[in-house]
């Protein structure tokens, strides 16, 4: 069974299967696992650690136009180190305070290798779904593409301190906020663009005409790799919002977004494309 | 570091840190992992997985008097195989249904070893601390100490179906929710008996006396054990709550608690004593 299937089984009492976070009353709840090896490469601080672990929960919530509310992680380790441990508690709780939320604390578990388990309680009075995106709306992305891919080619130089900082994103919950009433679709840019339009594309049943000379790729990226629209387009790790909402209110939340956005195309009836031709529904699996 | 220094750290945040939840506006959060070395002995179905990962989740709300709302897990497996996760899902669900909650998905993780990262969100208007018994009160437990214990036996002898069977236990919420709003403290039994009531007498700043001889301890592990007593009182990993309230209120609660429960003792000035003599704060520390 390949993950994505194994995940709609996981979700199966989820009303609203394969969006970013549950909705249950008027709540939002998402949780997620990162470890050593696949998420955090050598270099990564535990403060680090501790933010982005937080802060892709965090935005889970924002992709579903939530505020958050609270925060809770399990530290899995084969020992616990005070200096370690606080420097993640100091992570934790700082990305929370980025985005007004409050990390509440969590549980201790003895691991081989680091883990982190991370859950997020958001509230949301009427969540954005990945499936009301509609034909002639616009479809927009916040930030730039690739502040991940960028951090991941900087560990690997040894540029610890340069990638750790890109690694630390912020969570885009004040611009989900400020989304929640205008747009239609939403969901985050963790599985990469591209995927992430094949999955808006499939929840709205519809499609997107993309346009490339517009699509925002990150100055980070654009300095340390040869081919950063490749991976701006189609690596993911990244969390900004990916979304559509009606031409007519572009203006209004640019004006209301704190995080800038960018029109990159418009939703079309059917077919995912950039300057005409078809986008490979690809990225990367990340374990 | 020792776990109790660390998870002090871990939940540094929390208004009420050593608490079984922590308290968000009207909301509980709670956070655990478990995985297979240390919690899911050989023999242990992912049905039982399942329920008894989030029950232990739902007990942590159960103990603070609130309902539960919602349940999400992480299911980190090296290969994620259909009837596996199914079984999982099945587990996870049903132990949320028997408390009138809700499990609404979650997230996968590769994992060398099995490990499962529940997460559960309640509600409670008025919570149940540890720190508000007072001396004359009297102390009680929920239904009978000492499942997990004769589980453990039963599995370490390969007999497998009775120790599924009593691994997965009822988690206490309708007895909290009874309790909620006349337990003066509380706290689910997990860490034993002993354990539980010298943490509330730390928080509460009191003591106990407890009578060895009304100490409920469960039948099977009677027939399982020769020394039923010392590992119902000590061994932990059971889910009863352990709570003070005013002798008054008992013919209430015992009236409207859906699980028995007992009256073990008396609400002292200091020291935990059982039969007259101290009661070793003494248990067993699980990874």
């Amino acid at each position: 069974m390949d993950e994505r299937a194994a995940l709609r089984m996981l979700s199966g009492a989820l009303s609203h299967a394969g969006d970013d976070a549950a909705v249950v009353e008027d709540l939002l709840v998402t949780t997620d696992m990162l470890h050593e090896t696949t998420d955090f490469p050598e270099g990564t601080t535990r403060y680090t650690a501790g933010w982005r672990a937080v802060g892709a929960s965090l935005s889970d919530v924002a992709a579903m136009g939530g505020a958050a509310t609270a925060a809770v992680a399990v530290y899995a380790a084969p020992a616990f180190e005070d200096e370690q441990l606080r420097k993640f508690v100091a992570g934790a709780s700082e990305v929370c305070e980025a985005v007004d939320g409050a990390y509440v604390g969590g549980d201790l578990d003895t691991h081989e290798e680091f883990t982190v388990a991370t859950t997020v309680v958001g509230r949301a009075a009427d969540p954005v779904y990945r499936s009301g995106a509609r034909p002639g709306e616009a479809v927009c992305v916040t930030g730039s593409l690739g502040r991940s891919a960028a951090a991941l080619e900087l560990f690997h130089d040894g540029e610890y301190t340069r990638a750790n900082d890109l690694f630390r994103f912020e969570p885009r919950v004040g611009a989900g906020r400020a989304l929640a009433s205008h747009a239609s679709s939403m969901m985050d840019s963790s599985d990469g663009l591209a995927r992430s339009l094949h999955q808006l594309a499939e929840a709205s049943d519809c499609g997107f005409a993309i346009e490339s000379g517009v699509v925002p790729v990150a100055g980070a990226l654009r300095e340390v790799v040869e081919d950063p629209f490749e991976r701006g387009v189609f690596f993911g790790e990244d969390f900004e919002l990916v979304f559509t909402l009606p031409k007519t209110a572009v203006s209004t939340v640019e004006g209301s977004s704190p995080t800038p956005i960018t029109v990159i195309g418009e939703v079309t009836e059917g077919g995912v494309e950039m300057d005409g031709n078809a986008l490979a529904d690809r990225g990367y699996t990340h374990g």
